[in-house]
């Protein structure tokens, strides 16, 4: 039976990516030898980084005066990170999910933290002012686990941070409007285990305190990447899934793919009896979609859950502290799964 | 023609490991999924990282009160963790070469450095006393570049803490002298983008300042190092190599294995006319083989280099900040690598 993957992270890559792997971990361009025991020096690994630093910049049209970095340490590092490297006396982060409580606890080891909230998760707040005098200002632009996104751009005077784990490459992003962009490589980009950086020099050297080396962008910036030892497959494995982007008509190809897949499936949940969506519908992610049973079938719930699975759908289980369900629908997730999903959904309301 | 990898790092792992992961890049244990795009909290990734934990443990006879942590960033990044955790005034570092100079300037920032060193990297520092009041001691137990490697564990009052990336696993280390071990995997153990930790509960929280959540020992000892999306594909890898460790005698095995490989090349290092070691016979290191051309040879180095990169040695040129040679032997290195490259010392020799 053909499995449908959902995982919100790590998750579905393309399968061209995969096999590029794969066929690199038996004979890495022709060395003799496997990806996995390449030294990063040689000629063969530095064209790698080398071709996915490019590759990377024009199809996201990054502008001169930015640098693109791979490192380890994942999303999470960059949490601290981030203010390690620009917090002089405050900023402000909007407060979007757990992803973005987590960093706003790091930041606050750091300086001031203005805070801005919702009444809940379920849309992305608006109507705040920002303060000329903060540092910059931090959001998380998709959220995985209550499965609301920033369809828009901010437009501030203030560097704007953005935690772009899971909508990185799946929309048009107007970078110049962002002073730092990181992510999770997990989810669009790469498997587990390297974090992307997209940096602005001009916002970095502005604070007093000592920066621990690893920690300090001008590190990476300043090496390509290569200060350390790189985290190889992964970044092998990002120039791969990066090709089948541009092959795949770059980010507004996938924006599109996406957004059929997501318009799919909300159509399904709003006009199913048995679901409904949970999050405002103006901030609906295109990434995660998340729903639960209609109140009257709330008992269903567990019914559903292994009645999909029998039907191979995988990870559709919401995140441990929402509950319901969430369908990652990354780029290299196929319209197929989704009309495979909307069917399990049709035939499990017409057992009813 | 059969390729010798005698890369410093990432290097050779065994073939078992790499044929392992390939099936799971293909099928990850019947899920019909990629590894490379299965969740973290999947119960099938779930187990391996239990296994890895339990396996490391069992090959090194960690005794109880010590946890076994899989993080990103490499060992690099531990250089500033471990005094972010540990240090609280100051702290004595051996420095030994390139590692731990890279070590002790992060050490620095958090308190003052005790440094002992000797005339040049080519020993490794004896004599030295250790006052009652450091907050650890640190050593890099082997050091790649300049080929030297500590025999013994140190037997201290104090807490030692040791960088081991490219000697964990090749011999028998009595854990209990030991505070802290950590290293980056990509020598010994896995492909690069994983850094292993030892560590003993009773030396964390000691410290007054605040540590980032990433960068605290304890937030990962807690998650069983699924704070955050752990490097799901090394990790994979590491599992196997253990598993490969053990099938092949564990580390006592390792260790025979690598003593004839070292015996074996220094043997013809001193034997041939054209070629001198480097360090001092005591502390050479079984891991990193370092050779230079006897001074009335020296106009050779390019020819031989050359030489032996035809006959299929690879990754033999000494790091770029010391010269000459180096031939790393690496668990998964077998000794016919090393007889192919006593071969061609001889043959070299031989036409000159």
């Amino acid at each position: 039976m053909k499995k449908h993957n959902f995982y919100a992270g790590p998750s579905i890559l393309p399968q061209e990516a995969i096999d590029e792997t794969i066929k690199a971990l038996q004979n890495f361009e022709g060395t003799g030898l496997t990806l996995a025991s390449v030294s990063h020096r040689s000629k063969e690994f530095d064209a790698v980084m080398n071709d996915a630093v490019a590759l990377f910049k024009e199809l996201l049209d990054i502008p001169e005066g930015y640098s693109v970095l791979f490192l380890g340490g994942g999303a999470s590092t960059q949490f601290a990170m981030v203010p390690f490297n620009l917090m002089r006396k405050k900023a402000l982060y909007v407060n979007t999910g757990t992803w973005s409580t987590k960093a706003i606890k790091e930041a606050k080891m750091f300086g001031d933290v203005i805070e801005i909230k919702g009444d809940d998760f379920f849309s992305i707040p608006t109507g705040y002012t920002v303060p000329d005098d903060v540092d910059y200002v931090h959001i998380t632009t998709n959220n995985t686990i209550y499965g609301t996104e920033f369809h828009e751009d901010l437009d501030l005077n203030v560097p704007v941070v953005a935690d772009m784990s899971s909508d990185i490459f799946s929309r048009k992003v107007d970078i110049s409007k962002y002073a730092l962009i990181y992510g999770g490589a997990q989810k669009n980009l790469a498997p587990a285990g390297v974090t992307f950086v997209i940096v602005r020099h001009d916002v970095l050297g502005k604070v007093e305190h000592k920066i621990p080396t690893m920690l300090n962008y001008q590190t990476h910036i300043d090496k390509n990447s290569m200060f350390n030892t790189p985290p190889v497959i992964p970044i092998f494995t990002a120039l791969q899934t990066l090709k089948w982007v541009k092959a795949n008509g770059g980010v507004e190809g996938m924006y599109k793919r996406n957004k059929e897949k997501a318009d799919t499936l909300y159509a399904e949940i709003d006009r199913n009896k048995l679901f409904k969506g949970t999050v405002s519908k103006k901030d609906r992610s295109v990434m995660n979609i998340c729903f639960v049973m209609n109140d009257e079938y709330k008992e269903l719930e567990s019914e559903f859950a292994e009645f999909a699975a029998s039907k191979g759908m995988i990870g559709i289980k919401g995140h441990r502290s929402v509950g319901g369900f969430r369908a990652s629908a990354y780029n290299a997730l196929s319209i197929e799964s989704i009309n495979a999903l909307v069917d399990v959904m049709k035939e499990f309301e017409a057992k009813q």
